[in-house]
C-alpha cells in the first residue's frame, strides 16, 4: 500500500531526521519525501510518500503525532486533495530525433530548457499518474539524467466530502 | 552562504535520515530537502538547501562523501546548473478580484488548479528567483495555503565553463 503523509512541523533544526528517522526505524523506505516553506514562516510542510502494509502505515501516523516539534499529521486521500510533482529529465535526442522529443513534450505540456546536439533537457509537472505516463512515453529515447522533486499536496477547498476529480 | 547540496544515494531505509542528522547535528537548519527517483531506479537524488557559513558547508559537503549509501555529492552552482521548484498556492480570491488574480498568474504562467468563490488555488514551478516573485505579487491578496517541493537540479549538458544562463 502506497500512503501521502502530509506533515506540519515547527522549522527547528532536527525534526526532518527525526521524522524520517522513524520511518527508517520500522524498516520502511521512503520512496519520496519534498519538504518546503509555508504561509507560515515558522512551520515548514513535509510530505512524504511511503509504502508498507496498511495498519503499520496507521501507526506510524499515530507515532508521528507524538515527536516534538510535528503539529499535524494528515494521511492524504486522493481525491480530497491536489497533488502535483515536478520532474526535470535529459532525454537522449540526436538531431534527427529531436523534433519527435519536442511533439512528445509539447503534447504533455512539458517545457524545453535546454537542448544540445544529442539531447533534449524538459521540465515537467503533474500528478503521479501523469508523471509516470511521461517517463514512460520518454524511455524508448533513453534518459540520461534525471531529478524529481517528491509529490507535494493541498487540499481541495470547498469541495463536498464524495467529490472525486477527473484527473 | 546559502548552498544547494545535490547527493546520490543508495536507494536504501534509513539513508534520507543520516543524510539529513549530519546538518542537524552541526546545527544547521535545512531550508528545503527534495528526493526523488532517477533514472538508475537504485539510486535516489537528495537535493538540499541549507544555510550557513562557507567553511562549515564545505566540511559536511566533505562528511556527506564519507556517509555508507552515499555515492555522489556536488555543491551546485547557480550558473552549471537549471534549478527548478514547484509550488501550490491557494490564494485569497473573492468573486471581485478573480479576473485580477487569474490575470497575475497568467503573467507567471501558472496554471489554476481549482476555485471556490474566495479562493484561486495556482501551480507554479521555476527558480528560486520566480517562485519568491510570484509568491511577493500575490501576498497582497494573501496565502490561504501553500505547499512547496523544494529545490531540484540538473547540471546543463554541453556548456562552456564559464557560461552564465540569462534566467
Amino acid at each position: 500500500m502506497r500512503q501521502v503523509y502530509s506533515i506540519l512541523v515547527n522549522n527547528h533544526a532536527g525534526v526532518l531526521s527525526h521524522v524520517a528517522g522513524l520511518f527508517t526505524r520500522r524498516g520502511y523506505n521512503i520512496e519520496s519525501i519534498a519538504a518546503g516553506p509555508t504561509e507560515d514562516t515558522t512551520i515548514t510542510r513535509i510530505v512524504i510518500v511511503a509504502i508498507g502494509e496498511e495498519n503499520e502505515l496507521h501507526q506510524i501516523a499515530k507515532q508521528l503525532r507524538k515527536l516534538y516539534d510535528v503539529r499535524e499529521v494528515e494521511q492524504i486521500s486522493y481525491n480530497q486533495a491536489v497533488t502535483r510533482e515536478l520532474v526535470l529529465a535529459t532525454i537522449k535526442a540526436p538531431l534527427s530525433r529531436r523534433s519527435e522529443v519536442i511533439q512528445l513534450a509539447n503534447a504533455f505540456g512539458a517545457q524545453v530548457i535546454n537542448m544540445t546536439d544529442d539531447t533534449v533537457t524538459l521540465e515537467a509537472s503533474g500528478n503521479d499518474h501523469k508523471v509516470r505516463t511521461l517517463l514512460k512515453a520518454f524511455e524508448g529515447y533513453g534518459i540520461s539524467q534525471m531529478a524529481r522533486t517528491g509529490m507535494i499536496s493541498l487540499p481541495y477547498d470547498g469541495m463536498p466530502e464524495d467529490w472525486e476529480p477527473i484527473a
